[in-house]
């Protein structure tokens, strides 16, 4: 989890206004229409769930920003209801979504970007999107509130709103990058930025503001990273949803941002971690964070490959639940994982450590206190490293344990 | 599932006695150790895990079956203890447990096969093993109780034993096939047939008796498409285990069978049917089997792939629990694993069918009555078809629902 600042918010850039209205999607009464804007045509770099089957809100998202050349005046996303496997009818309602939007701001569709998020297989009430889309019009601000209204009216199961950003100074002027997102249950997002798979599964859905100066194509650059290195890995249930969407707008209202600056990827990639903490600690029934880490593997990818194994493996993630130090389950999932995925591990040549106690060394038992250990898993951080001798690289993975009440959740979600 | 003969058991193939005892390796006090023995070296298949990491019963395991040329007097399990990650002493344990039954057999330990399945990362108690093998050794017999003495000791976390036989009619006599498994956590085997890699994940342990007259190299091409098709097609919860092992042993007290002999194929592949599903359903918390069947698809690797990407969502598992006809998810999870594995799928071309009611047809939802349809769930088997339209290849996977119950075992099993 990365240090953020908690006095910034969605709107703290310059340039974005947010609003978060309830119209009557959900029949809880609940917040269920976002609105985000821009007041100039943002640079704009989207990640899409790589899935076969995908809303209209995705597939019409994508074709907005081949028309605009990549460039957003506005967010749109709906709760309570996914908009998929809807047919022709559900994309004739994302495209309204966004016509609607387009002519509250005063451009085309093609500027718009309409996101939802909810159960999948009914048609959107009409109406009520409408009517919420009318009334967020006219709620836009800059303030804190409108920031927490936009994050609040995203959610699904969520508990919680998630929200983070920071600054960065960049040739003696300050850059502010914020973000807030979703995702709780049908989290293991799998990606795709822009042509290029970043493999990972949730509705997970982020929007990310900057005022930086960049064009859509540095801004890609620097989205794909940090997608890659942390919304990617975060993982609650290994379930990627019809409509995964990560957005990155920047405004353009503060100081150029050369290709490659290392600052900048250092700030964006901190917030997107930030959020994808927040979205394994409030996963569906999870008490607590796994903070699955691998290091001296082969590669990159490896390593992420192996850390987020151990994040699915519901063996793991109910033992942790229950505060069990039973290790073997870990080392057992990696090696089933190496063996499908053909990864560079050996249980003779390697050490997992579980909440800071060695466990198991170079295919052995260590001794350790049972009871000692199960007394400091009792919180809400766990960390499981595993460190091979095939490499230097490392990567971690954000899951949760499993819980009854992922269970309870989810057995009773619909009917 | 299949229709199998109640009447049989493990060893009513001519040539095989068996025997069950509690020696103490569980704290419970129930029997957990089992030895299967037969009267001549008989012809042996074996699939074993494709884990990297694996039991040193697994490692023996394959070099007796080498240095024997695939023939075997002996099968000897210890259930409570995997002896996995336990380095070079867990390969001494288990080559002594094969010795002693050799010593009892009246064989060279390559003779010998062991098994173990349980807790991993634990020195195996070799008093009480080699007490219980002294034991188990003086009780053989061929009765029902003593196949039932097997059955029961090679459980873990179990609620029932599984058994199945059935019968075969070669050239005007009559062959035996019988099977015996046990399984309920840790199911997602990953298995490997001699160097053929079948995809599959449990500890699953099974252990299949015939009277066929049947050469190793012949018994291995009627083993390996009977396992690829049964006990690599069931999934608890996605985990191959350090253990899986599936063995069938041949006496030759009975007809000899030609190579490719479609009736006693069908025949074994039934019986490995009629166990797998036992499996199922007996999966740790389960409540009922879900049949997940993909049909009109490319390949039946394919139809397989799909299948067990449905059987293996916890949303859908949840779901199912809960008797919620949440078919979305169903759609969804074929769309990620489509993308994942290039699997050919398109929710615009299938159809889909909970509990025979059909719920999505060529990328839009059909109208059902969702309460009927929940009342029809509630039975301790649904079927999930998923019907594409690719090509003409079928294939199903066992699984089972998702309930409080896993939770609450895998939470608290090791300390």
């Amino acid at each position: 989890m990365t240090q953020t600042d908690s006095s910034l918010h969605l709107c703290s850039p310059r340039g974005f206004r947010a609003a978060g209205v309830a119209c009557g999607i959900k029949e809880s009464g609940k917040p269920d229409l976002a609105l985000l804007v821009c007041d100039r045509p943002a640079s704009a770099a989207v990640a899409f769930t790589r899935s076969r089957v995908v809303s209209p809100a995705v597939t019409v998202g994508r074709e907005h920003l081949h028309q605009s050349t990549h460039r957003l005046r506005a967010v749109v996303v709906n709760s309570g209801n996914a908009n998929a496997c809807t047919g022709e009818p559900g994309k004739r309602d994302a495209i309204e979504m966004a016509t609607r939007v387009g002519q509250h701001v005063g451009v085309s569709r093609d500027y718009v970007l309409p996101s939802s998020t909810g159960i999948i297989g009914h048609a959107l009430p009409m109406q009520n999107v409408r009517d919420g889309i009318d009334a967020a019009s006219q709620q836009l601000g800059s303030s804190r509130e409108h920031a927490d209204a936009f994050a609040n009216a995203i959610l699904t199961t969520d508990l919680v709103t998630k929200q983070a950003a920071t600054t960065v100074r960049i040739g003696g002027e300050t850059i502010t990058i914020a973000g807030v997102c979703k995702g709780s249950g049908m989290i293991g997002p799998m990606l795709e930025v822009e042509g290029a798979h970043v493999p990972a599964e949730a509705t997970m859905l982020a929007y990310l503001t900057t005022d930086a100066a960049v064009s859509p194509e540095v801004l890609r650059d620097f989205h794909a990273p940090a997608v890659m290195r942390t919304f990617d890995r975060v993982t609650v249930d290994n379930h990627c949803s019809t409509n995964d969407t990560v957005a990155l707008l920047a405004s353009g209202h503060g100081p150029t941002v050369a290709a490659g600056d290392a600052a900048f990827q250092a700030a964006l990639t901190d917030v997107c971690d930030a959020l994808a903490y927040q979205i394994a600690a409030d996963g569906e029934g999870a008490t607590k964070v796994l903070v699955c880490r691998v290091a001296g593997a082969r590669t990159e990818a490896e390593a992420a490959s192996l850390a987020r194994s151990i994040a699915d493996s519901p063996l793991v993630k109910a033992a942790m639940h229950g505060n069990d130090p039973n290790w073997g389950r870990i080392v057992c999932i990696a090696g089933m994982a190496a063996a499908r995925d053909d990864l560079a591990f050996d249980a003779d040549r390697c050490e997992l450590r579980l909440a800071g106690t060695i466990v198991f060394r170079d295919g052995l038992p260590v001794d350790f206190d049972a009871a000692a250990l199960s007394k400091a898993m009792r919180t809400d951080r766990v960390e499981l490293d595993l460190t091979c001798r095939e490499g230097d690289a490392a990567a971690h993975v954000y899951g949760c344990d499993l819980s009854r009440e992922y269970v309870a959740i989810n057995a009773d979600y619909h009917t």
